[in-house]
Order: C-alpha cells, then sequence, then structure tokens
C-alpha cells in the first residue's frame, strides 16, 4: 500500500460502482458514509467506537470521518492543533479525515438578514465575522488550503462561495465564477506548495438546481480534480425530485475515474438513489442530530422512540441491525433514557443511526460487488 | 461460588481491611466506590465502560454500582422493569446492583421550605408528592422491600427517616425512634416473605453529627443488620472533621463482621481516612458531577480543565492515571471540548473521576495486603 491516492475499481456498471480507496496507507471502501465530527468531536459518541466490533458489531469499521475547517480554525485554532501532533493525534483518531471549508458554515450561520454583514467577498478572499466574538477574519483560497493542511487533513475542500438562493441570477453566476477563480488559485497553490501525495485537493460543484450553472460549474471544476470532486450546495432543502434531478443531471458531467462526493445528504432513501448514480461518497450530521426529535432511523423510514407505545415495548430498536444500541438494550430503555433527558439516549441512537446507515451501504456494496 | 452473601477477609488489622465478598454468583473486593446510576444509567458514561479494559485499562473491573428506588419507583416504574427481567437485563449491567432507598431523595429534593408539603410521616407509612407531577404516592418499609425486590436489587435499604438539620431536637428523637421502628418492619418484611440468599438488606445508621443518636441508632440497628450495614446522613455539607469525628465515632459501635457502607462521600481524602476507620464502601455522585464545574480529580486534589493555560497544554490530564482519558487525550483537547459544550469533555472527565477514585481504592487494597 502507497500514501497516493489510488483507487481500486472493484465494480463497476451501469448503474453502481464499488471501489477501493487507498490514501495515506489506509483503505476505504465505497461507496461510503462518512460521519460528522465538525469540531474534533462526532456528537455523543467516543471516535474510536466506530472502530469497535463492540459497537458496530460484525460491520465493516469506518475509517473516514469528517472535521470543519472554519470551525477548527475560529476554535482551538488549527496552530493549536498542528502544535499536538495534527488533527488526528488530538482527537484520537488514526483513520481518515476529510475536511469541509466554510462555504456552508458561512451560510447557514448567516442564513436570514445577517447574512450581508457576516462577511465580505473580494476576488481573491472573503472577510468574515467570527460567530464567537464577532471578531473579523478572511480566508483566500490558498489559506483555506494552509489551515487544512495545517490540520492535515487527509481530504480537503476547495473554498466556494456558498450564497443563499434568494439572490439574483446575475449575482449567482458572479458568485459562480468567483468560485471557479478561486478554485484555480487553490489548486494552483496545492500544486505548488505542497505534496500533493499526503493531501488531496477536491473542488466543489454549485449550484442550487439551477442546471446551466451546474453544467458550467462541472465542466470548469472537472478539470481541476486530479484526485476527486465534490457535488455540494444541494440537500438544504429542496424536494427529493429536485435532488435526484441534480445528481442525474451532473454526474454524467464529472471525471468518470475519481471519486464523487455528494454532500450533506443523509436520508437513506437518496443515498441509494445517489448510489445508483455512480456517487461514492457522502455525508450529514443528521444520524448525531434526529435524537433531538426523538427519532431513529429504521426500515420503518423513521420511527419515534417518545410513542408512549414504546414505554413498555422490551424489544430492540429495530430487529435488523446489531448495533451496540439495538443489541443491548430495549426500546422501553430508551424510551426512559429520553423521558428522564439523560444523555446515553441521544448516544444509544446517535450510534444506532450511524451504524444503520453504515450497514445499509455495506450492504448496497455486496450486492454491487455480487451482481 | 455460591450466591449467599459471604465474606473472605483478606486481610484485617488496625487500622484497615481488605475483603472479598460474594454475592449472587459475583465477587466485590473491598474497599470498593460504587459509581452512582440513580436513574438506571451512569452519567455520561455507558455502563459497561466499567467493566472494560479499554476504559479503564489495567485496573480491576468494577462490579458493583448504584440505583436508586425512589426514581425508579416513579419513573419508570419498578413493576416495568420487572418485566424487563430486572433492572440487571434493562440497563445491561451483569454485576452488582445496591439501591438506595428514598430518604436522601425527599430530603435533597424538598429542602427549604417545601419540605413539610412534599412529605407526611405516620407510624407505618410516608406519604409524598411525586417531582414530577405532584402525584400523591406512599412507602412503608414493607412496600420499599418489595421494590427493591421487584427491581432485583442485590443490596436493598430499609426506608429512612432523613430530616433535615433545622428541626428541633425532639422531632430529631420522634424521627430516630420511627427510623428504628420502620428498621424492625423491613427486617420482618424480608425474613418473612424473600430469599435473604438472593436479596441483602442494609439498615442505615443514623443521626447527623448528634453522637448521642448515633450510638442509639448504631446499637439498635446492629441487631437488624445480618449482611451489611450504612452510615447514612452525612456529608451533607459538614466539615471534614466533623465527618471524622462521626465515622471515628459510630465504626466502634457497628458489628465488625459485617461490610459497612458510608454513604455519600466521594472527596478522596475523605475516603483513605475512611478506610483507615475499617469503613469498606463509598458511593457518590461526585465523579460524574464534577464536570460541570470544568474539575477532575488530581493529585493536586482538584484541578480545573477550563484554566486558560491547559488551552495550550498537550500533556493528560494527569501522569499517574491509566484510564481511557489520560491514554488517549490531552489538556488541551479535553479543554476545547468544554470550551465548546462538546458532551464528550463530560464523559472523558466523568470517566476519569471515577477512574481515579477506583485506582486509588484498588491501590489502597493493594497496600493494605501487602501490609
Amino acid at each position: 500500500m502507497q500514501n497516493k491516492l489510488k483507487f481500486t475499481i472493484d465494480w463497476q456498471k451501469w448503474k453502481a460502482r464499488a471501489w477501493t480507496i487507498e490514501l495515506n496507507w489506509k483503505t476505504v471502501k465505497t461507496p461510503v458514509f462518512m460521519p460528522v465530527g465538525t469540531k474534533a468531536t462526532i456528537k455523543w459518541l467516543i471516535l474510536d467506537m466506530l472502530n469497535d466490533p463492540k459497537y458496530l458489531w460484525d460491520l465493516p469499521e469506518i475509517n473516514l470521518i469528517l472535521a470543519n475547517t472554519y470551525h477548527l480554525y475560529l476554535r482551538p485554532w488549527e496552530k493549536l492543533i498542528k502544535d499536538a501532533w495534527w488533527l488526528h493525534k488530538f482527537e484520537n483518531w488514526d483513520w481518515l479525515i476529510l475536511t469541509d471549508s466554510w462555504g456552508f458554515q458561512v451560510f447557514s450561520l448567516g442564513l436570514g438578514k445577517e447574512w450581508k454583514k457576516l462577511f465580505k467577498l473580494t476576488n481573491d478572499w472573503v472577510k468574515f465575522r467570527s460567530i464567537h466574538d464577532w471578531s473579523r477574519h478572511f480566508f483566500s483560497p490558498e489559506s483555506c488550503v494552509d489551515i487544512q493542511c495545517d490540520l492535515w487533513s487527509d481530504i480537503m475542500m476547495m473554498l466556494d462561495v456558498c450564497s443563499p438562493p434568494w439572490i439574483t441570477d446575475k449575482k449567482f453566476k458572479q458568485h459562480l465564477r468567483l468560485t471557479h477563480h478561486w478554485a484555480k488559485k487553490a489548486y494552483d497553490h496545492h500544486q505548488s506548495k505542497y505534496d500533493q501525495v499526503k493531501w488531496v485537493l477536491f473542488p466543489i460543484v454549485q449550484w442550487w438546481t439551477n442546471l446551466d450553472l451546474r453544467k458550467e460549474s462541472a465542466e470548469f471544476l472537472s478539470k481541476l480534480a486530479p484526485d476527486g470532486i465534490a457535488i455540494g450546495w444541494v440537500s438544504v432543502g429542496e424536494s427529493q425530485e429536485e435532488i435526484q434531478k441534480v445528481v442525474e443531471f451532473t454526474t454524467p458531467l464529472l471525471p468518470e475515474d475519481k471519486p464523487r462526493y455528494l454532500m450533506w445528504v443523509g436520508n437513506p432513501e437518496w443515498i441509494k438513489y445517489a448510489i445508483e448514480q455512480w456517487i461514492d461518497m457522502f455525508d450529514c450530521v443528521l444520524p448525531t442530530r434526529l435524537w433531538r426529535h426523538w427519532v431513529y432511523y429504521s426500515d420503518q423510514w423513521y420511527t419515534k422512540i417518545g410513542n408512549t407505545k414504546n414505554k413498555f415495548d422490551h424489544s430492540p430498536l429495530t430487529n435488523t441491525c446489531d448495533c451496540y444500541a439495538c443489541k443491548n438494550f430495549s426500546k422501553a430503555y430508551i424510551h426512559h433514557l429520553f423521558r428522564e433527558k439523560e444523555m446515553l439516549g441521544a448516544t444509544l441512537l446517535s450510534l444506532h443511526n450511524i451504524s444503520y446507515l453504515h450497514r445499509m451501504i455495506s450492504k448496497i456494496r455486496e450486492d454491487i460487488l455480487k451482481w
């Protein structure tokens, strides 16, 4: 095994594919769901639960997770993490890390009227405010690569502009061109300054449900994607049909021989659909956030643990999952934890939800290989 | 091994002792600290972490924890837990469970002016209000034993009266006599109705720092303690000197050949002192609650993780502990988790704190055996 990103095509045919990706002496089997560890921790869990048969039972280990550049830059600061022998050591994760850059954070944090106040775009950088103390900061396409290298991200995302859907078409186009201009700068910086063997850089194809712009973006950014490419700026409120249309339209425009990463999608049905469109990588905060609504993934779509009938139900969350939560606890117990506001409830549901998606995707991979 | 409570005296001499307690085919080595799982979960942890070398490293397994009768009676209801094949199966804990009864809960929840409204005492029972919905309930000494048997507690506590320190001496004495009357009723009920081989029942010696009443209580209740006895109603605000005085005064009055359990004491120095007075068992919520103050046990007494200097400190919480938190994470990382309000911070500190007390006591046991 080597540390340069390398793909082995295990199986690929209309309409799905299974790959082995090797990077920095680690292996990832695709399709893959990546749990989100925004601030150097996956909420309600301990990271190495994802590699422990006690918690995932017979499932393959999970060995690729996310972290977020924007958050870790603000706090605790990427130089502090570098001092700690990088993010892997800091958060005690021996496997691969992909870092999202900043776009969605600035967008989602500034959604609404605050949006314009929160950042200012120029041709070469974006100036923005910290959500913590309103202090001023800036990212350039180059500095965003530098920060991610300081974190020692294995797979980095380029800086992009995520503008909200209510701006004018003219502005949309301006932002798209700016994202492309930045992508070129990020690409050149990465090529000239860094060892591309260690750090891999993905551009992010834009733009919302506008197919003309999607086409322009896919065609331009495909040339700046030596190792992989992401489809971003989707799954932020559209209908299933809209997302499917975007995915179906965009994927044929992307390089066939590179991993494709569909950002922010955690709905099981949408993942299944996207895998059939040759998407390889997924991430979403949903599995560690559904507990807020007392909800978990099940074969009946979503199930509410809070339902009164679960109070006396001594059967497991699901009958098809072998995760730690399903194997060892009853609905009645987890219902009790939620009623009593005991944190273990969030832990068990989050563990189950990650396990559920991971199991579903691993099963799809097996099916693809058997085809 | 048998299921009847049995002690093997490993070492006993002025002024400390190390025993092996066998009960229901399980073994506990004393002195022992019992983590508190009030509502069928130990806050911020998964119970079986306490038996997993991944988390406690080379420490002996922890195999005796607490739960609370009052809370589990109100929610989810002891009959529901019985239906789930008892508390062990419900909370997924294969080892021993000790259940506290109700006294301290009613006291602590009704502390202040609400105290009188919250419950009403008669010769045969106590009527009290639920903290959840203000509904009316009652416990008798007998029903309190029944409830604990329904939970399948391995070691049960008798129903007692914990009155606040500001009542008159006359009332104190009345409550003491009532506690003794109840103890006799609980003892008789337990002897006549239940298999004393499976369920062990401890009385609780009262009363605050009043040594005359302590003497009366210790002498009376020692006769109703075939398997062990607790010293209660201490460590609720007294000074170290007062507690030491009570412990030093009370222990010589207790049966020498039975386990002694000092309730609610989690201060490392006080535990050390009490072990030298032949106390065998301890419990306290402190290890899983100190994180609220961003504090953890260390050889420098308590240490604040929130101190600014910890922000850049890449060394572990302590240099003397091998728990999962100390082995894998830095002060800087845990400081970051606290600043970002990430739950993993509470998990890591709680795990460390339980591990710290367990290590300290296990070390004392080794020292006792080597003496």
